[in-house]
């Protein structure tokens, strides 16, 4: 990858004899931009490009290239690809439209690429893409011509567009260090360019824009480690429905479920922002502060409104008020009157007003705050007048001494406010560990991203339990779910029990007579069903009967569900029924479901009438281990019923955790099930049970 | 109002002698700042301050300003008042800080000004405020030094702190027109600068800084008016429960809670910001843009990737993509290959590019969607390269003949990428109807707030129905409720009753006897319960058994609800039992709650154990009228389950829609009630019952 990013020798296949405006000619960019290798453009109309010797084809060029650049018409491009191939050059960047992207022929077009390249060991970027942007050595293959960035930073950007790389400032912090436009994404991918820019010493933090995904598995493998050493910034769009159909007609890869991103995110440690504002604020909180160790946030502010929109903006993004450390409220108090409060936020300007020396209660309340074990990190609030009676503020140098005496590097968050705002933001940033933001509900949610990245850096990676499974018992099971590519009721049941998820107990019965003797080994209340795949949606037909107390209920049950049926369509035959023991319980829902892209997502919520009003489900990739299923537990809305509240007694937690974990060993020991679902999954005090399944391949 | 806005003459009491740099001076900053007026400042020991002859006292001021702004120590402020007072002047700031923001003491001498100010016909700004500022006439009245801003627009801002009005460039577009920082309120207060604001021509756009709120009742009237003819933009702070500490210890006001500050923004017609970024960029929108009157969006980008961005927003902010008018697509696509699809987002680079003028395919699509009938408004996104190789896109002379030849006033709101931006916003700005914001995500949220300036505009103003009420039945009643400040069980019930919402039927009982004389006329399956004060917690004893069936059944609950508080609490007296009907349905919570600001508030959701866990509640401030109480159904997420989902019946919604008018009747009717719920009610096809209610005064 390496020599993508930093070529010697580069052929430039359908350079264009113009230059100048409208030309958006690649070669007059590439030498603009200050590109220092050779280049060998190849056009067979032209002798000469740009100061450089033009050859009719790739053939006649006297070197070997490090890296050849096509942008010709789309059916001119495989012909010319195969030029790049004899001539022996390993890595080519298609810039070219209209392949996997346009239409039919395109895809084909595209597969022939991907072939040819394959077969001949030579690595494509594209087709579809604005190729790489490398600001330490002045390298672009684009065909807009940019400014040469005056301020570069250690932040490089895989993106499934060009838009993200030409529009630097309106994406990140100065300029990308550097950037890769992936396009359709035939052969270099997310992955590929993931892992050089982890190993690569000029990237500090890796943004990746990104519309779909493939290879999504091995995707997340490989970004979990790296999240571990280098922050991973995702700006993941094609979150609606509508950004999904537009992403179909944009780049043809394919747009995965929004939450199943977001548990993939999730599993592999990386920070998802929602849009470009947010994507800059996440880059310059992680590149110019990295990590706060917890949530507790230290304020200082010479407004006390500007207290107030921070303790809002701590909410809004999971960070807290500190406590303050003990004595310094005390000694910010000094001489001033008993009616002036110092609390968090500490609301400096009356302090430093009437005390006198607003640099001096700077500096105080910050060197407390910085040294507190109280305190994760602070916020500071700055005005930088432009008035020539208030250039004694010197809250900057404040902060150079706080941070020299506290002697450590938790991070600080500044809002500077007022007229000087461009100057003082260079200045507070060349202090270590100083970031400033435009709000502060920004500055707040930069440091929640720093915080997130700590325990991005902490977290466990979640290993599979093995279980002990009977085989004998799965076999014909799965045998009739792989052919008949479902299971239903009892079946599905036993699957399940076989990994040892609980289910309720029951019977398929023939008649009254395997009904009555069913019953025998049953503890009432009872619940009678219709099976048997003439009755899918039970409901409609009468055919559930709920609290049945006895065997004469049962048999009352039985008639007058016999007599539904018959009333509602006389020509039909009930086949069985379902008998089960009813389980009282809250109602969860426990699924499976295969991603194309990431394989088995597992689901946990809230089941019953209500699974899709509220969406009250927690989704992670599997495998889930105990403490991955405890935080799906955790993060649901309705945990705290579980957990029991008002005195009323919770649910059999360790059960429910049990039935997580076997049925992510589930998941991994039949990878070939399309979808699951128990529900509902009965828990309560003692225990839980499935009382209904499917199982889809 | 006008004056303290435009004072001919200010006399400044405390103005300091010392001038400079950390002087605070508040005449030198008035000074610098260009006001034209006559200047009186009062300092004993100074002849002289900045140019101007000093007074001693007000007394010996020559005239009798328009003005008088005090700056002194708590202690001496009401001498200082009481001096203006005597000297006629009939308009007072009180920058001093120490009165309802600090402690009892504080509160007292506000009291005392309070009374003073009343007496004498004088009007108070502050204690605790920056004062005026007024750029339309260079009038400060604070003590910060700011620069002369060059540009000035129609939005004045009313604000609970000095920050909001010297950080103009980070709360809005180019500088406040006027500014007011009502500080602690202690007499000049919202509503005073709302109307003012309201009738100023100078003001398009007013915006509110809001930390707490008095007289929020007259307040949401006075609004609502106003917000038919300008928009009302609120940031509220304080949302927080961290917040609304902070609240108290800073300005002394009350923070409502934030449920109720939304439903009275609402009703009140006020957009709601909850960031910085949000406000300005909702100032943009409402200050260039003004109304969309739909949801339906035209996107032209020349960057597919910004298209999906465009598609994400629209889904997060509540617009949609339009589709595009009939033969725009086929226009487009004139000459082009016809793989290049065009649709809405539309892509306009690899028509413009193979098509050969861009500029031209930007007007062609510029003008068909600001023509067509199904666009309410338009994104552009411009590429805005500052390379003279690229200076031919010429997209803002595109808009200028788009906006022409269309013919309308449709809102255009403009992404502006890459290196010119300042000035590309500036040139495309200065054409009617076009705002650019910072990211695609911050346009769409833009237009959305267009989108719902519109719908405040054609808002209606509820108003209360009436309903007969038999008086003789709800004044024993009434009488008992407001004694013992609680009624419950079957009295709550029947003071629902007599405002015509359905209850179940039921009766109270004191023992076997009556329980059957009761059940006689009852219908089965009935509930019964265990009444009286002693049982509050009813479930706790034992107390509650559904699904009675018949007598014998009946007999057993009685015996066994009766050994079962025997044997909790053999002391035990049970008075009373109460025997129910047993409603079936979904379970519903109704409710109100009188907020000490906007009065009674009248809530609606979801009922039942998930009622905490899920808060599924809209809330309106009374009255609720039928189209209300349909928006207030509509916005809960199990409006699905009302309506009826998949087949399943749905429930009678007239008789839901009713009991919400008869309910806002109630609480006009009785409007000391505090608080009042109604839970469950259960709603069912047949129409909707009360089961248990509970109301406090």
């Amino acid at each position: 990858m390496r020599k993508f990013f930093e070529p010697e020798s580069v052929v430039m296949v359908g350079a264009p004899r113009k230059t100048g405006m409208g030309a958006f000619n690649n070669v007059e960019c590439m030498v603009r931009y200050g590109y220092k290798g050779r280049i060998y453009p190849i056009n067979p109309n032209a002798t000469e490009i740009c100061g450089f010797k033009a050859y009719p084809s790739v053939s006649e060029v006297p070197e070997t290239a490090d890296l050849a650049v096509i942008s010709v018409g789309r059916d001119r491009v495989i012909q010319m690809f195969e030029q790049c191939v004899r001539a022996g050059i390993r890595r080519v960047i298609i810039i070219s439209q209209g392949f996997g992207d346009a239409d039919q022929r395109g895809l084909e077009l595209q597969e022939q690429l991907v072939k040819l390249a394959r077969e001949n060991g030579v690595r494509v970027l594209g087709p579809n893409t604005m190729g790489i942007l490398n600001n330490f050595q002045h390298f672009t293959t684009g065909f807009i011509d940019l400014p040469i960035p005056e301020k570069v930073s250690s932040v490089s950007v895989i993106a499934q567009t060009g838009v993200i790389q030409v529009a630097s400032p309106n994406f990140t912090y100065q300029n990308w260090g550097k950037a890769i436009d992936i396009g359709n994404g035939c052969d270099v991918d997310f992955i590929d360019a993931l892992e050089f820019f982890a190993d690569d010493p000029e990237t500090r933090v890796i943004v990746m824009h990104m519309e779909g995904m493939k290879r999504g598995r091995e995707f997340l493998e490989i970004a979990s480690g790296i999240t571990l050493r280098k922050p991973v910034i995702a700006f993941k769009t094609g979150r609606s429905t509508a950004g999904a159909e537009a992403a179909v007609s944009h780049t043809g890869s394919l747009v995965g479920e929004d939450d199943v991103f977001d548990a993939a995110f999730n599993r592999a440690g990386i920070i998802r922002v929602k849009s470009a504002s947010e994507l800059k604020d996440a880059i310059r909180a992680l590149l110019l502060l990295r990590e706060m160790e917890g949530p507790r946030l230290g304020v200082l502010t010479p407004t006390g409104a500007g207290g107030i929109m921070s303790a809002d903006a701590c909410e809004d993004f999971g960070l807290e008020l500190a406590k303050l450390p003990p004595g310094l409220s005390e000694e910010l108090k000094k001489g001033v009157p008993a009616w002036i409060h110092v609390a968090n936020p500490i609301d400096i300007w009356p302090v430093g007003m009437i005390g006198g020396n607003i640099r001096e209660v700077y500096t105080k309340a910050m060197v407390g705050l910085l040294k507190s074990p109280e305190v994760d990190g602070v916020l500071v609030v700055i005005p930088v007048p432009s008035s020539p009676l208030h250039a004694n503020f010197g809250i900057e140098e404040a902060m150079i001494e706080a941070r020299r005496e506290a002697g450590n590097r938790k991070p600080i968050a500044v809002w500077v406010y007022m007229d000087d705002i461009a100057s003082a933001t260079k200045r507070h940033e060349s202090i270590e560990g100083v970031a400033c933001f435009d709000s502060i509900e920004q500055a707040v949610q930069g440091l929640s991203f720093c915080y997130r990245y700590h325990q991005i850096r902490r977290r466990n990676v979640p290993s599979q339990k093995s279980f002990s499974v009977d085989r004998q018992c799965l076999k014909p099971l799965l045998k009739k779910g792989r052919e008949e590519k479902v299971l239903l009721g009892e079946d599905a049941l036993k699957l399940l029990a076989v990994f040892g998820i609980p289910v309720v107990r029951g019977v398929i019965a023939r008649g009254w007579e395997e009904l009555e003797a069913a019953a025998a080994n049953l503890d009432y209340p009872l619940v009678l069903k219709l099976a048997g795949s003439a009755f899918l949606h039970k409901s409609e037909w009468g055919g559930v009967m709920t609290g049945i107390e006895s065997l004469d209920e049962l048999r009352s049950a039985f008639h007058e569900m016999t007599e539904s049926v018959r009333l509602r369509d006389p020509g039909i035959e009930i086949e069985a029924f379902q008998l089960q023991e009813q389980a009282e319980g809250k109602e969860l829902l426990l699924g499976l479901k295969r991603d194309p892209q990431f394989g088995q997502v597992i689901a946990c919520g809230l089941g019953g009438i209500y699974t899709e009003v509220f969406r009250d489900v927690s989704r992670e990739i599997v495998p889930v281990d105990r403490s991955q299923a405890e935080k799906m537990l955790k993060s649901l809305k309705m945990y705290p019923l579980l957990a029991g509240v008002r005195g009323e007694e919770g649910v059999k937690m360790e059960a429910l955790l049990d039935a997580l974990e076997r049925l992510s060993f589930l998941a991994t020991e039949i990878p070939d099930i399309a979808e699951l679902d128990i529900n509902p999954l009965m828990v309560a005090g003692d225990g839980c049970r499935a009382v209904d399944a499917r199982i889809l391949w």
